[in-house]
């Protein structure tokens, strides 16, 4: 099984403080050392960074730390190898454009015999069940709307729709994000956090480190930032139900 | 316009000697300071970064000095912006899936009114003519071959066929690589250099920087370097024709 960090916010924010927490579980508090990915949009690009070494051990997690990369969406994830082999190819997030938008995509879960027939558009390039369903996604997306995208609403009801029908092969907890909005679909362990004003003091609950957010945000900042386990020892966090997706715009869901 | 520099090895070798003098063209010994990036495969992965601060400041370039990343294929491009504002989406190199590959892009050059319809299975994420043509390549070959990747020589030849149509809009300086394979176009400036046994020692043109490769490979290894303009001040570069397409293989043209 593996982790999995999302963020969305209404202005970029950088992540260095929820990615510490998390990166820790890369090796040294946790056993998810079988590679580590993020992604960042910035703008329509996104920075992509993948490992498979241990996130701990890796001198790319250590330069996001130094330095810090704002985004309004950011996905993150550590691996513990269920299918496929540890390899770059097999590391999450998944990167793939539909509709003139970079998607990214990754999953903490295990799907059994999940593997429906693809057409051609998007191909997995690994071995992993997660970048068979980030295809299947992806197909059935465009099977549905064509070249046209929807509006967000329509959209979030698909991907409820499609994802409910992949996690009937087993565990399928994921992210999704198109750069306006993040997806989170649950199906074991997921929390989430909405920071905003007024803002307080965080500490991690993997590293002795603590922020106090006020100093370092304006009154108008909203973070989300969703987690399978909660990275803080001081804050609510609201667990996800089973089967449950949520949608977050502009750091809150909707 | 831009610069180009690729790599294709037998076995995986890292590009530290030649990106340093890359690099300090991208705003130091030159003046292409609008965005950088580079892309390594590594079996079937890709690791891709992108920066649109010049390669010369970028802390992600300097990693890439200080931390050899190894691979058989390797594309790198530094950006003066003819096309497209500075922006993270119009960096190069650009990454998409054919066939269940990545495919690795870059271009040097300006197309004018080149704007051939899309058919929504590759569409542009960015605002360059660039990325443009490297969609349509990728939708002609799918077109062309169908949902089974063709063998190298009729790849080789549907490649450059297709690059002569797009070179007719303008210059098209192109490097393009699935990690098995590095394709090179060129319409006006491209160089290579193999390197192979008995190794030699290199200095570079754009820094004091010297390596004597016979101390650091084997004597089976195999390296070609393509780039915009020579490197090196001490060995001799092969220029391309005007028109011309080379396919790189195990770090030799074939």
């Amino acid at each position: 099984m593996c982790q999995l960090l999302g963020m969305n916010c209404n202005v970029p924010t950088d992540i260095v403080f929820s990615f510490t927490g998390f990166a820790t579980r890369g090796g040294r508090t946790d056993v998810h050392n079988d590679g580590w990915g993020i992604a960042f949009f910035e703008g329509a690009g996104v920075r992509h960074f993948v490992d498979h070494e241990a996130a701990v051990a890796s001198p790319i997690a250590e330069l996001i730390k130094r330095c810090p990369i704002k985004s309004k969406n950011v996905i993150a994830h550590i691996r513990k190898a269920t299918q496929g082999r540890v390899a770059l190819e097999n590391c999450h997030p998944f990167v793939r454009e539909l509709w003139g938008r970079y998607w990214v995509f990754a999953h903490n879960g295990d799907l059994k015999n999940f593997a429906p027939e693809l057409d051609g558009a998007f191909r997995p390039v690994g071995t992993t069940d997660s970048e068979w369903a980030f295809c299947y996604l992806l197909q059935e997306l465009r099977r549905r709307f064509g070249d046209t995208p929807p509006q967000l609403a329509a959209l979030g009801e698909a991907l409820r729709e499609l994802s409910g029908r992949i996690a009937s092969y087993g565990t399928f907890n994921m992210m999704l994000s198109d750069g306006s909005a993040l997806f989170a679909h649950c199906s074991t362990h997921l929390h989430y956090i909405v920071r905003q004003h007024p803002f307080a003091t965080a500490s991690l609950a993997d590293e002795d480190l603590s922020v106090d957010f006020s100093r370092v945000t304006t009154p108008n900042d909203r973070v989300a930032i969703i987690v399978t386990a909660p990275l803080t020892d001081n804050e609510t966090w609201t667990q996800f139900a089973q089967g449950e997706m949520k949608v977050f715009v502009e750091g809150a869901p909707v």
